[in-house]
């Protein structure tokens, strides 16, 4: 029996896991649940696991979570009601969870699940911005307490798989598949007229909002030659995006001797997650088999940096180093939620990552407190640069 | 220093296995050679490999052979000469190899193979017949002496690779993917008047002729089939065919889990031999890598099953199971020689190895002896009913 904490478990990726874990009723049980804001699922998802510990977004979520239980006869000794990320913290440290599926989207996932890694916990990572923003202490700690980060993300899992044919001296370059985005075939010029429900239609995947975003912008990429560089140990210059429009190929490595492996599946979160919680064993899924004569013809194409200025701005701070991926997403999160928010232009979300890493000067990311600080720099000049734009746009 | 002994010199992998082994002139030494009639190329070879045993066909090529090469100055002393099968198996047994690449063709690189097996050396098998003929014995030594057969065939070489990212219970099928060969879009109806020519002409691989032949029935991807069915331990059920015209993805397997693993590669035996020689190390190729940008989009068909009655027929010889896939190989021996000698029309290999088939009543495969006296068998038939067709279409 695995025993589960699940950081994020309204979201996306949570509630997927939770269809995993609930396929395997004799093989998992969650111990500890941490949901955000969305009060009627998170309710819904306590009264069907019934896990020791539940957190939300703060206390006052917290209170309305509880009287919702209550009122429904939920047995409230059941489960200790916690909040903010102290409670994601508390979730994430049970001492009875062995494995930690981490998947609060944003820096918020970053230190409930530092602290579950340091109690040498498996982490099932679904929250990128963890390692971008502190991929050098994350990885030495795992390092430190023997334990491997296992990545749910479907690009970095298949990458995992990949990684099972060879040696880490033996690779070539890991080349991460992007579907594109919505805008994959709109001229460039048209990029600054595009609408919030234009950039939130992506074509093959469905997730929640600013993922999304960040695949229309390609900064999801960008974040993901980030992660992987930490996660796999290689260099910006060893892995490489191929767009490819039909996401059936996952992710590819290669070999020095000129292999490539590829994996390939269902455009469906739960194969990625599934991996995660049982690796290294695979068990029988009970999604139906992909059909390889049905797919539609694959293709692999050059990224346009050009026309999506991210990816290029997520190579730069990857090659700075120290805080300048952690100032990069955090600016990230302010342009994204500006542009959600119809603050500003679509266009102008690279445009704001860009002055920002333009007035950063990195530091070492060696400790959380020197991370969390460009944390919060960033945002602070990421948020002046949007109100600036946004005005620009009123004004307009 | 890795000491290899190479049986089918001459020949469309023999040839490329001595580039591989060239590129790495401190890794690789070449003891022992064995080459069929082509004694201009077969005296080249001996004259840069300068091995300890050289094999060739018969007495009189042998002959012909020394001849040539003391004619220009070759050190004789430097070079034992051997012949016929027996000569062969001195090669493959010579007592400085330990690995022996298994490239000639047909059921004449059985013996040769099946004995350095026994003396406990690495197998890197191109010669698929080995398997389909005496697949039972063949792992079954293998398992005795713990030594892994490595495969050459690009497909079998890619599914090795692919089954690195899991464990034996955990495969839910393995793929092999096809060309489709030079007929794959020729209307059933005229596959009776194609030419000689036509089947020779490949689409994507440059290989011997009679391979070339089977690509064109299929045959080739049904004794690819059987061959992998004993590699890798699956049954007939758990193993199928994807028509895959770009030639890029040399296999696949797909997991219980829902992940497919798929290998990739320029169509270049070279990166499969190098692989079969260096494992479990993978070397860096002096091949240029895959651009995977340039790459026509790929696509996966179904095979036609009743326009190429070779790939059931295979299938049909697998399930029965013992003799069958022998017979069931010699007759297709005979019917591709017949068809090479413009014995016979091309729709008429496959009337005839199902004769042979209808024909057969299965024994155990469990001994030599068995094996080859149903090889010897089915040569027999199979030359009796090639006759019958040849005076038919000389009628004609």
């Amino acid at each position: 029996m695995k025993v589960v904490s699940l950081l994020g478990s309204t979201g996306s990726i949570g509630t997927s896991t939770l269809k995993v874990t609930s396929s395997f009723p004799n093989d998992f049980r969650v111990a500890g649940l941490s949901g955000g804001r969305n009060t009627a699922r998170l309710a819904s998802q306590i009264e069907e696991i019934r896990p020791e510990i539940a957190s939300s977004a703060d206390e006052r979520v917290s209170a309305e979570l509880q009287s919702v239980l209550r009122q429904r006869g939920y047995p409230m000794a059941r489960t200790r009601f916690v909040h903010g990320i102290e409670g994601h913290t508390e979730v994430s440290c049970h001492p009875e969870s062995s494995i930690v599926l981490s998947a609060i989207s944003g820096a918020a996932g970053l230190l409930p699940t530092y602290r579950a890694l340091e109690q040498g916990k498996s982490i099932a990572l679904a929250n990128k911005e963890t390692l971008v923003m502190a991929g050098e202490l994350m990885m030495r700690k795992s390092r430190e307490k023997g334990v491997e980060i296992l990545p749910v993300d479907s690009e970095h899992n298949a990458i995992h798989q990949c990684l099972r044919g060879g040696r880490k001296g033996e690779v070539r370059r890991l080349i991460l598949t992007a579907s594109g985005g919505p805008f994959r075939e709109t001229p460039k010029e048209q990029l600054s007229r595009v609408t919030l429900e234009q950039a939130l239609n992506h074509p093959t995947w469905r997730m929640g909002r600013k993922i999304t975003i960040d695949s229309a912008t390609l900064m999801n990429k960008g974040l993901e030659v980030i992660e992987a560089s930490w996660l796999f140990g290689v260099t910006a210059n060893e892995v490489d995006v191929a767009v490819h429009p039909q996401s059936i190929v996952h992710s590819m490595v290669e070999y020095v001797d000129g292999s490539i492996l590829a994996q390939m599946g269902l455009t469906d979160m739960r194969i990625a997650i599934q991996y995660a919680l049982t690796y290294p064993d695979r068990w029988l899924t009970p999604l139906p088999s992909l059909d390889i004569f049905q797919l539609p013809k694959l293709e692999f194409l050059k990224p346009d940096h050009e026309k999506f200025p991210c990816l290029s701005l997520a190579y730069r701070a990857l090659r700075a180093g120290g805080t300048a991926p952690a100032a990069m997403n955090a600016a990230n999160e302010v342009a994204v939620e500006a542009f959600l928010n119809n603050g500003i232009a679509f266009h102008e979300i690279s445009q704001i990552i860009e002055s920002v890493l333009d007035a950063h000067a990195p530091g070492d990311a060696c400790d959380l407190q020197a991370v969390l600080k460009a944390d919060a720099w960033a945002r602070e000049e990421a948020r002046i640069f949007s109100h600036s734009n946004s005005s620009a746009v009123s004004r307009r």
